[in-house]
């Protein structure tokens, strides 16, 4: 039963789940050396993510939107977990020792006066309190408590947002070691595709199989699937399936972020049924090439508008000219950028854009995803993954072909 | 071919998917309704269930956080969407005419002035502007950004989620339609599951043959699926699936969210494995038929906190008789609540508790979810799906066995 092996299409060994807790007091420390640069006395978290990353707490749970759950990063010490009641047990099981739960829901007061309270003891009357509340942030709570809490405790508030994406951005070798593996079970995914999908399908079906396939093959969950299918292309990337039947000529396009142990891939493939015209080849072929610039770009130093250039450089020379002499925000598609970062999220900071100019450092997980509009109405998106090493980027996914595909 | 049949165990038909537009019509004028009562120029939303309930929008791009999306319900008229750029060609197939993109991602300006231009255009520069702020929401853009938009614009702001829930939680046919279909799915692969999961299996191999029957049965994904086993009992009912062995004396509970068309079923089945003893089987019995006593209070008129007494005398008669005579907030379980709303999330308003006492409406659809701790550190809870009808409840979700079933 030797079926495991070290050739490129076997599924990678899962690697182990969870953390060893040395990483979430790495991570705590590295919030709390931070905050004291900034003078903040606490930073109030509440989002999945981010109380994932400095706990461990992790359950669909937060799917359900009813009850808020807080996080208080003091100056120093281990988090305090103020949650509700129904998380005690999971959250005791993590590496947080201060857990005060209270029984939600209870609109009257969701935790509020216990979330103060706890703001008040870890950072006195008058602190400076941060929260994420910019870019790719949101609060999770509702508007009038956040805007309760925020009048009751702190001399002020502030965003904290760099903090916690500098942080979240450079991921530890366990981190990269779960992206690469659902990395790797859906590029076996996609290069099994050809036998799994074929014309005659819905597009309905196609999702179905391909949802049910990731899971056979090792994912947690497949909680991102979008995709199109339309005669020669299509202009609608992020649209649930249709009972639409694929048909000869039609061109493929699906885009999958799928989980192992709470970490995202993110990337995509294009394949045309039946037949495909020349200008679709070429527009793959112009991505596919987008993405090899963009991968030879990645370096310790280089920046994400870096990235961004290398990629125009091959879509639209004119254009990256343009941007070099600093002709404003140019050659922009309809996705607003050629790749992001990936990671607990299927979506993180930073991006790939001509202003973004995020440094690149080792450790940092990102998506390549240049697109390009090749006819009207016709739009063509390429996405693979890596990780930025001391000498340049590594593959996570598994490359896509040099020439589009052409299936039955 | 006539598998298809009436039969209770058969998969029921799939209903269309989308709703006429004449229903998004009925929902805007509804809220446009409740917002003229209260003098309300125009409501901002910014959550996937808010801005589909009101568009049809329906995508799983929603997953990744970078962007922000916004819909606004002017006083009259259709609404208005002003979102990302990637979003265009799906936004404009729906019923929307208006529809304002951004380049987006742009941290600088991330749909903020597009945003703050287009409720001054609809509302007026001293408007009143709504938005849901309270129990169950959250505003989904950076904080930072939306206390910008409101020092720019309105001359006040308030809060509007009741308007949103008293829409929502009166469910169309439509609606309720998408909802016993998936509720019809689950309760097959329940009924299944004695076949499809043994001992021998760890929590993650349950978990996975589950998912994966269950799409293999229609349903679009499974984006809610937690439990536990442990010997006996367990008392966390949240977390995410473990390589732990189920064993000889197990108990096993199963709570799905499971999706069809963009509407959810919510309920659980508790199995035991090679055995189980008396207290756990009194425990089973208990919340089953607590259960029927919450089913049976269910009538137009009666509140949700009625269907909290008449499960809570089942469970515990002097907790019951205690919160009858105003004892205040008795008989909390860690649950906090013994059942919800259900639909276009997997928990909705209302909440089944002692104080909540939402009226029931035809066409409501409930969660009853009875929990006890029926010994140290384990727990039982059970939950069904129903909608409220002119006449009393009718199950939604084929009813659990009146004995906890013993596999293998």
């Amino acid at each position: 039963m030797s079926t495991a092996s070290a050739s490129a299409s076997s599924t990678s060994t899962p690697p182990p789940r969870g953390f060893p807790v040395e990483e979430f007091e790495t991570r705590t420390a590295n919030a709390q050396k931070a905050m004291a640069e900034r003078r903040i006395d606490a930073m109030l978290l509440t989002t999945e993510p981010e109380v994932r990353y400095f706990t461990g707490f992790q359950t669909l749970f937060w799917l359900s939107p009813t009850r808020p759950w807080f996080l208080v990063i003091p100056a120093s010490g281990k988090p305090v977990a103020v949650i509700p009641s129904i998380g005690d047990s999971l959250m005791s099981s993590t590496w947080i020792d201060d857990v005060r739960v209270w029984s939600s829901p209870n609109p009257a007061d969701d935790g509020v006066s216990l979330l103060i309270e706890t703001l008040r003891e870890v950072a006195g009357d008058s602190a400076i309190i941060g929260s994420p509340m910019g870019p790719e942030t949101h609060i999770r709570m509702p508007a009038v408590d956040f805007d309760h809490v925020r009048g009751q405790v702190g001399a002020s508030w502030v965003d904290t947002t760099d903090i916690v994406s500098g942080l979240r951005m450079v991921k530890s070798e366990n981190e990269i070691a779960k992206v690469a593996h659902i990395c790797s079970v859906v590029s076996d995914a996609f290069e099994g595709l050809p036998d799994l999908i074929s014309m005659g399908d819905t597009e309905q079906q196609a999702f179905a199989k391909f949802r049910i396939d990731l899971l056979q093959r090792g994912a947690d969950d497949v909680p991102y699937l979008v995709g199109s299918t339309g005669p020669g292309g299509f202009d609608d990337i992020i649209k649930a399936p249709t009972a639409r039947v694929i048909g000869d000529g039609d061109l493929l396009l699906f885009d999958t972020g799928s989980v192992y142990d709470g970490y995202f891939s993110d990337f995509d493939r294009n394949f045309a049924f039946g037949s495909a015209d020349d200008e679709a080849k070429r527009a793959y072929d112009i991505v596919w090439r987008a993405t090899e610039a963009g991968f030879a770009a990645v370096r310790p130093g280089a920046t994400t508008s870096d990235l961004w250039t290398a990629m125009m450089q091959v879509i639209d020379p004119t254009v990256a000219s343009a941007a070099a002499t600093g002709a404003g925000d140019t050659g922009k598609n309809a996705v607003g950028r050629m790749g992001h970062g990936l990671g607990m999220q299927v979506t993180e900071w930073p991006s790939n854009t001509q202003t973004d100019g995020t440094v690149l450092q080792e450790g940092m997980v990102l998506t390549l995803e240049p697109a390009m509009t090749w006819a009207p109405g016709k739009m063509m998106v390429h996405e693979e993954n890596l990780v930025v090493r001391a000498d340049g980027a590594e593959w996570l996914s598994r490359r896509a072909a040099p020439e589009l595909p052409v299936l039955g």
